[in-house]
C-alpha cells in the first residue's frame, strides 16, 4: 500500500483495561501518555467494566474522547489459557481480541495472562498465512545500547525446527521494521558456533535457516545476547523464557549484593547510597518495564503484551508500538517473507 | 571407611600441566598454592612436557619434592573430544587420566578442553554403577551468598529424563557432600512452577524425581538461580550451558555499561573510579574464577575441571576441592544414591 500523499486513516487500538495488576487505573493512565505523543493518528478504545474505567477516566481531561465498550469479566493470571475462548466471552481480553478479529480495531494492548492474550489471540483471529506457530519476542539490553531481539521467549516450548525457522524470519521482519536496523544479522542460540552443535532440533533449523533469505550468521551463544553480537537471537521457548526469568533477575540480584555490602559498616552504607543514582543510571535499560511490552508475532492481527506491574509509561509505549506496527505493515511483510517461493519448496 | 582414628593416607592428584591458557607456569603456580593449604595431605604430580615444566619448578622453592610424569603431547581448546583417546595417547590429559584409571593417582585436574577431559575420562575410566550419563555441574552466585549447584551446564544435550534424573540426585549428594547442607533442596528448570509445564522430557523427569529419595521441590524457573530459591537446579545440558555463558557475560556487560556511564562526562567519569573497588567487592562472587573448577560427576574417578583463562589461586583450588571430593568419598554416595533398592524398579 502507498498513501503517503493522502492522509493516514487513524490506527484504532483497544485496551485490556482490565488486563494489568493496577487495572484499570494504570490502563487509562497510560491511553493518555499515548495519545500525548500519538495526537490524531490514532483512536484508543479501553475494554473493561465500564462504571471502573469511567470512574478512571474522570480523573483526566478531555476523558470525553476515549471509548469505552463494556465488558463485565476480568481474565486473571492463573486463569487456564485455553478456556478463555469457550467460557470467558464477556472478558475484556475475548472481547478486546473479537473486536479485532471483526475489523472495528486494528491492535490490541493488553497487560494481562500472557498465555490467555496468546491463545485468544491465536484462536480468535488466526495465524498469518505461511506461519507454522506465533511467537512472542522479547528485548534484551546490550553492552552497545541497541537491544537484541530474541525469539522465543516463552509461547511454544519443544519447537520443531521449521518452528525456529518462522521465529528467525519473524523476528528479522520485526528487527527491520520497527526498529530500524537495515540489513539485521540473525543467530541460533546453542551450547558452541561450530555446525552440528546442539539438539537434533537446533541442528535441523540450522540447515533450514542457511537457506533462508536474511542474514544468518550461524550458532550464537549465551554470551551473545547481552554482548549484542547479532540483532536478532532464535531459539526454542522453553530456553528462550528461563534466560529472560534470569534477566530479569539480575538487578534484583545485584539490589541484594548492595545491600549486603552496604550493611557491613556505617561507611560502606553511605558509599552505597551515593552510588544509588549512578547505579539506577547504568542499569536502565536492563529493566523490562523501559521496553514497554513485546510484540506477539504471527497472529492475524497486531497484539502487544506488557508485563503484569506495567507502569502507565510503558502502558502508553506498548500502545504507540501497537500503532507503528499497524502503519508500518509487519504482517503484510512477514506474510511475504515466509512466503519466498524459492524457499517454500524445500522447507519441511 | 572408618579410618578416622589412624592417619589418612596421602591423596595423590594429577594436574594436567599444560591445559590450562597460561600452562605450565600457572598450573605449576596453582601447585605451590594448593600445598600451602595441604601440606602433607597430598602429593601433587604435574604432567606434561617435563623441560617445560622443570623450567617453571625452578622458579619455586622445594620444587624438588614435586613429581613430574612427562607426556609430549598437547591438547589444545579446538581438538575434537573423541578422539583424544584413540590418537592422543602421549598428551598429557590422556596420560593423566590413564593415571587415574590404573590407580596411580586418585583424582584429575586440568584447565584445558573442557569437552575433551569429560570424553576422556569417562571413556577411559567409565561411570560409577547406576549412573547414565555423566554431568558437569557448575555454581552460581545467589543473593544469599550460598551458591546454586546448577546441573548440566553443557555436558549432555537432549537429555533423557534418566539422565535429569541422574543429574538431580549426583548434585544433592555433591551439595550435602561438599558444600555441607544437610538437607539440600533440588528444583527442576522449567517455565512454570506448576506440574505439567515445560518440554516432553522435563514432564517425565518431573514425574521419576517426585519419588527420589532427595528433597524434591518441584519446578524452579530462570529468576531462582540467583535468588538461591534452591541448592541444586537441574536441568538439560543444552539450557544449561546458554544460561552459564549469559550469567558470564553479565559483568562484561555491566563493565560496559559503566563504562559508557563514565564516558559522557568528565565529572562522570570520576564517579565511577571512585566505585570501582565498590563495585568490584560487590561483583566478587559473580565471577567463574572465583570458584577453581567444577567437578565431573559420574565418572570412576575424581575430575575437576576449570575455565581455560584459570588463574594460579583457581588451580590451586581446583587441587583442593579434588582432594576433598577423594576423602569425602563422593563417587561412593553417588552410587549408594543411584542404588536405592525402592528406586531402581520404578526408574526406566
Amino acid at each position: 500500500m502507498s498513501a503517503s500523499s493522502q492522509a493516514s486513516p487513524r490506527v484504532r487500538v483497544a485496551i485490556d483495561a482490565m488486563g494489568g495488576d493496577y487495572a484499570p487505573a494504570y490502563e487509562v493512565a497510560g491511553t493518555f501518555e499515548a495519545l500525548k505523543h500519538l495526537g490524531e493518528s490514532a483512536e484508543i478504545i479501553l475494554v473493561g467494566r465500564e462504571d471502573d474505567i469511567r470512574r478512571e477516566l474522570e480523573r483526566h481531561n478531555k476523558s470525553e474522547l476515549i471509548r469505552v465498550v463494556h465488558a463485565s469479566d476480568v481474565v486473571g493470571m492463573a486463569d487456564e489459557p485455553s478456556a478463555i475462548v469457550k467460557n470467558r466471552k464477556e472478558s475484556s481480553l475475548y472481547v478486546g481480541v473479537d473486536m479485532m478479529k471483526r475489523g472495528e480495531v486494528d491492535a490490541f494492548v493488553s497487560a494481562g495472562n500472557t498465555g490467555a492474550v496468546m491463545a485468544t489471540s491465536t484462536m480468535v483471529c488466526g495465524r498469518i498465512s505461511g506461519v507454522s506457530r506465533p511467537t512472542i519476542g522479547s528485548f534484551f539490553p546490550t553492552a552497545t545500547n541497541k537491544p537484541t531481539l530474541v525469539v522465543d521467549v516463552g509461547a511454544n516450548v519443544d519447537s520443531k525446527p521449521r518452528f525456529l525457522y518462522d521465529y528467525a524470519l519473524m523476528g528479522e521482519v520485526y528487527s527491520r521494521t520497527m526498529l530500524n536496523i537495515s540489513s539485521p544479522t540473525v543467530g541460533l542460540l546453542n551450547v558452541g558456533e561450530e555446525e552440528g552443535k546442539g539438539t537434533e532440533n537446533v541442528r535441523e533449523a540450522y540447515a533450514m535457516l542457511r537457506k533462508a533469505p536474511i542474514r544468518f550468521v550461524g550458532n550464537v551463544e549465551g554470551r551473545d545476547i547481552l554482548s549484542g553480537t547479532v540483532d536478532v537471537v532464535v531459539c526454542d521457548g522453553f530456553e528462550g523464557n528461563i534466560i529472560l526469568k534470569f534477566a530479569e533477575s539480575v538487578i534484583g540480584f545485584l539490589r541484594a549484593r548492595f545491600k549486603l555490602f552496604a550493611s557491613r559498616s556505617v561507611a560502606h552504607g553511605i558509599t552505597i547510597s551515593l552510588f544509588k543514582p549512578v547505579l539506577r543510571a547504568v542499569l536502565r535499560g536492563m529493566d523490562y518495564q523501559d521496553y514497554g511490552g513485546v510484540p506477539l508475532l504471527g497472529v492475524n492481527g497486531v497484539v502487544i503484551i506488557g508485563h503484569g506491574a506495567s507502569t502507565p509509561k510503558a502502558l502508553g509505549n506498548m500502545v504507540i508500538r501497537a500503532v507503528e506496527m499497524v502503519q508500518r505493515d509487519v504482517n503484510g511483510q512477514i506474510e511475504r517473507a515466509l512466503k519466498q517461493p524459492e524457499e517454500s519448496q524445500s522447507i519441511r
